[in-house]
């Protein structure tokens, strides 16, 4: 392709619009714009990219027996009624009526339409296993949509969903996709790691993520040099901390102007943090609810949603913890609270004289011990871990690192083939519910996330196998006949050699086409300099090493294969 | 691939839902299902077919520079007030809110979307000519959905937008696509014609439709033999014919009791139906119009609205007529009429003595003149070409025949450019609005018309290009190790030898296999019977033609490689 017939919007500034690497690049270098807020036109280049990350896809999904089909975006509401989830999603999903005034929804996953399907057509058991695959657009209303690509409305996803006999059909599949998404990530070039993870409302039990390691991940792993385990904060349990042994002494009212924060408390009555206990209150669905944990820790707000088992879950508002409690947030607690139910994490029954507030403007209790002068109505692990606690699997101190969440695969179990009916006769003729798993890649995600991972202050440098083309042949000066005579025969033998190629025959300074080069990520740039007519020679110039050789002309095809990992 | 592995549904009844053939076809060979109205699911079958269509369209598109991009199919309703057509398109448009209650459209068609990318990104002439496409979902809310995929709310379409400098690059771009277009067609193996085509609300002033021929087309051709002239009815131009001579007389009322039609009025009067004008009523944009056409001749609503120039045209109700009339439908007419603009054919003037309603229950006029006993505030071509009027290019006789819509290409000119304002600077500095068109190709509905045009009472006769797979294996009994042994071991060589094969490895009758071997339509059929291992031979069938020759298994490779066209 020559960048005169490219259309290739490359920009100078950063745009405001853009906060994160991926998403300045991906508009800089003319990938992409916005269409509106969270919706983007991709540009040919970055469609390029996305074609070519659905393709290492297909082929993964193919080799493990995946069928692949397509399924309809608008979807009817009766069928999510079915399984419950017209509700559970709330506003993130994308409502519409038709002009029947029938409802539908655009949709953000798929399982009820393909167990509508599953349920329709699957008769026996000598029809399991089926494993359904798509790649096409989902969508997803959020609340505030950015970050360009990693948090869009509308995006391509790569979904997948199992049906089998039994529980060891779906341990099958499961793996199978556990190795198909290794390897896709593997063929795209990226550094990754399969964590433990929380299901959300996808539903099921066990669930993994795959995340791509980047600095700018806004997902927190924890994993163990001892063994392999490793999980999203969400989701690792905790182990409490015993505190020192003490005896309990009497409960007492202490003023505490002004010291609405742990830490001002900590300071002021010269307590570690750790002697503390917060109280936040929440709405559940709606109710009221007193969360406990000890003062130094976070709340693991996935924890408790899943302990809660609740749809909607959101900090109560100033009014509401006022009502509840009479006093103001910073002079809050458990004691003599009623009316509201009171969950705290499993360290927070260990702690003895404890710190708690009063329920009464600029007052705290002191020495309040859980079981005496409260009630406590159920413990759980509601804490995120945090680096150096030990491992749950086998005690060695745990590191951390961020990722970005590229793939997700759950066991469902029969969540959806129970409530929607999808059932097969066994060997016996007796009835029974399909065993269901699914399975999700963001395929523009893959490629926002490749970007955060790869690249530098010029710009992207693309892992090989995903990058919109492989080589880009700068002639240095397009007025100069000989050069641009042996750019062009560099062209056309790369073209000829089956690789990927540009040529930018563009009349610029050949600095802007260097900077361009960069910008876009090419692998590989091939200079055709003044050395070429008058040595025989170009530059070959590597993106990632900036490394730079000097080959002969006659060479130059050969090197850039080889210089690409081609083979012969 | 293994049918045993292959999702194919086969139906052996005609589901009720499905009208016409292609719809019945794609259900009965498991190609695809309804998840509702007009929005289905693509099964693995349907799938491979659709993306085979896809990719020839692709090609084609490259092979003439078209650069792909993919455009959001959520759209932001700003954009489309911005062209106006946020009110043209009306309820066949899907709209929807996002959560901060902004509108929002899934996209009929994409000007607007590029249209908008192109005056953000293109400054220059030197820019120009650029053709971006996409293939993606489109959708029409349609009052009645139905035929399957022929009508359908959400499809699957090609689109592509020129934008060039002036109407020398447009013809240019337009040539380039009505070129790709023709290959697209003769690659997919259809038997198609191009005509002259209206433009619709798509704006424009030149376009062509592509039309797949079939017996169930919902569109009428006429063409010319003589010279290479085509055109849709709806645009056709028709010659007004000359009447006989004769003196005006005076007009008079006549009792017509009960004869509304203008077949009961012709033998009453014993009149022949072309001396007789019909007045019919209609709503255009909410105003009350009075259409005239000879009575032998069938108005033309295209031709209506494209002459009023208006966004809604209906008929109007019988309350209105009567309103406007004072008399009921089937004795209106335009004598006496005020207020209400009239328009009429090019015939009409033409006519002495005819005959029109009174505006008089029961009765009609004779010896009407027009210009003497009303006036025509409006004549344009408002008729319907028949069979055997003369071709408007060279006179000759035109011949009609019925086809499908596959594709349609239209000159948009300044359209949206002006209204959305994309202009660029020409070699002078100048600021030149582009000049744009537009290009669609329905591969959802080719492959519908696809299977319209190819099929017999057995079920599909795929072309080549576009089957799901070549070639099905069919062991007569799985039982019987020799035959399997040889059916594997031919389907293996076949794959190896890149043709697209799928094995019948059920356990099921000869009868069964065939039956759905000709129902979803492979090219031809390899069958290893008991003559397999007891003479060497099986045999092969042509889907199309039935010929069955019996080969020898070393030759069945080189056969069967040969029937499909395929090299070497």
């Amino acid at each position: 392709m020559r960048v005169t017939q490219l259309f290739v919007p490359t920009l100078r500034e950063t745009p405001a619009e853009a906060e994160v690497i991926s998403h300045q690049l991906m508009l800089r270098a003319g990938m992409m714009r916005k269409s509106a807020a969270g919706v983007y036109t991709y540009l040919p280049l970055g469609y390029r990219t996305i074609r070519k990350i659905e393709q290492i896809v297909r082929e993964e999904m193919d080799a493990k027996g995946g069928q692949e089909v397509l399924l309809p975006i608008v979807q009817p509401a009766e069928l999510w009624q079915e399984s419950g989830r017209w509700q559970v999603y709330g506003d993130e999903m994308f409502r519409l009526k038709d002009r029947h005034k029938r409802d539908f929804c655009l949709g953000p996953t798929h399982e009820e339409i393909i167990t509508d399907i599953a349920r329709g057509e699957v008769r026996s058991y000598k029809q399991l296993p089926l494993l359904f695959y798509q790649i096409q657009n989902k969508y997803r209303d959020e609340r505030r949509p950015r970050f360009g690509l990693m948090r869009g409305r509308e995006f391509i996803m790569k979904d997948l969903y199992s049906f089998d006999r039994d529980e060891e059909g779906l341990d099958i599949s499961y793996r199978k996709m556990y190795d198909a998404y290794c390897r896709v990530f593997s063929r795209c070039g990226l550094d990754f790691r399969v964590v433990e993870a929380d299901s959300g409302p996808i539903g099921g039990k066990v669930s993994h993520e795959f995340m791509v390691l980047a600095d700018t991940g806004e997902s927190t792993i924890v994993f163990c040099l001892q063994c392999d385990y490793a999980a999203n904060v969400e989701i690792a349990p905790c182990m409490p901390e015993e505190p020192a042994r003490e005896e309990p002494k009497p409960m007492e009212p202490v003023l505490t102007p002004h010291m609405r924060t742990i830490e001002d408390l900590a300071e002021f009555l010269h307590m570690p943090a750790n002697r503390l206990t917060k109280t936040l209150f929440f709405e559940a669905d709606g109710k009221p609810i007193a969360v406990l944990v000890r003062g130094d820790r976070n709340l693991n707000e996935t924890k408790l949603k899943n302990t809660l088992n609740c749809i909607d879950l959101d900090f109560a508002g100033e009014e509401l913890v006022k009502k509840v409690t009479g006093a103001e947030v910073g002079f809050v607690g458990p004691v003599g609270l009623t009316g509201v139910k009171i969950i705290a994490d499993r360290e927070v029954p260990l702690i003895v004289n404890t710190v708690v507030g009063a329920n009464r403007n600029d007052y705290h209790l002191v020495n309040v011990n859980p079981g005496r002068d409260f009630q406590i109505d159920q413990v759980a692990d509601l804490r995120t871990i945090e680096p150096g606690e030990p491992c749950p699997v086998c005690g060695v101190p745990l590191q951390s690192t961020l990722g970005i969440e590229v793939g997700h695969i759950f066991k469902l179990g029969t969540k959806y083939s129970k409530s929607m009916g999808a059932a097969y006769l066994d060997e016996n003729g007796k009835e029974r519910l399909a065993i269901m798993g699914t399975y999700g890649i963001g395929v523009s995600r893959t490629m926002a996330a490749a970007i955060e991972q790869n690249h530098d202050q010029d710009g992207i440098i693309w892992p090989v196998p995903i990058a919109p083309y492989h080589v880009v042949v700068v002639p240095v000066s397009v007025r100069d006949p000989e050069q641009m005579g042996i750019a062009e025969k560099i062209y056309e033998d790369l073209r000829a050699a089956g690789v990927e190629v540009v040529i930018d025959d563009r009349n610029e300074r050949p600095g802007v086409k260097f900077k361009d080069a960069d910008l876009i990520g090419y692998p590989f740039r091939l200079t055709v300099g003044a050395k070429a007519p008058a040595e025989g020679t170009v530059e070959l110039r590597s993106r990632r090493t900036g490394e730079t050789t000097v080959v002969s002309i006659r060479e130059a095809i050969a090197a850039t294969r080889e210089a690409l990992g081609m083979s012969g």
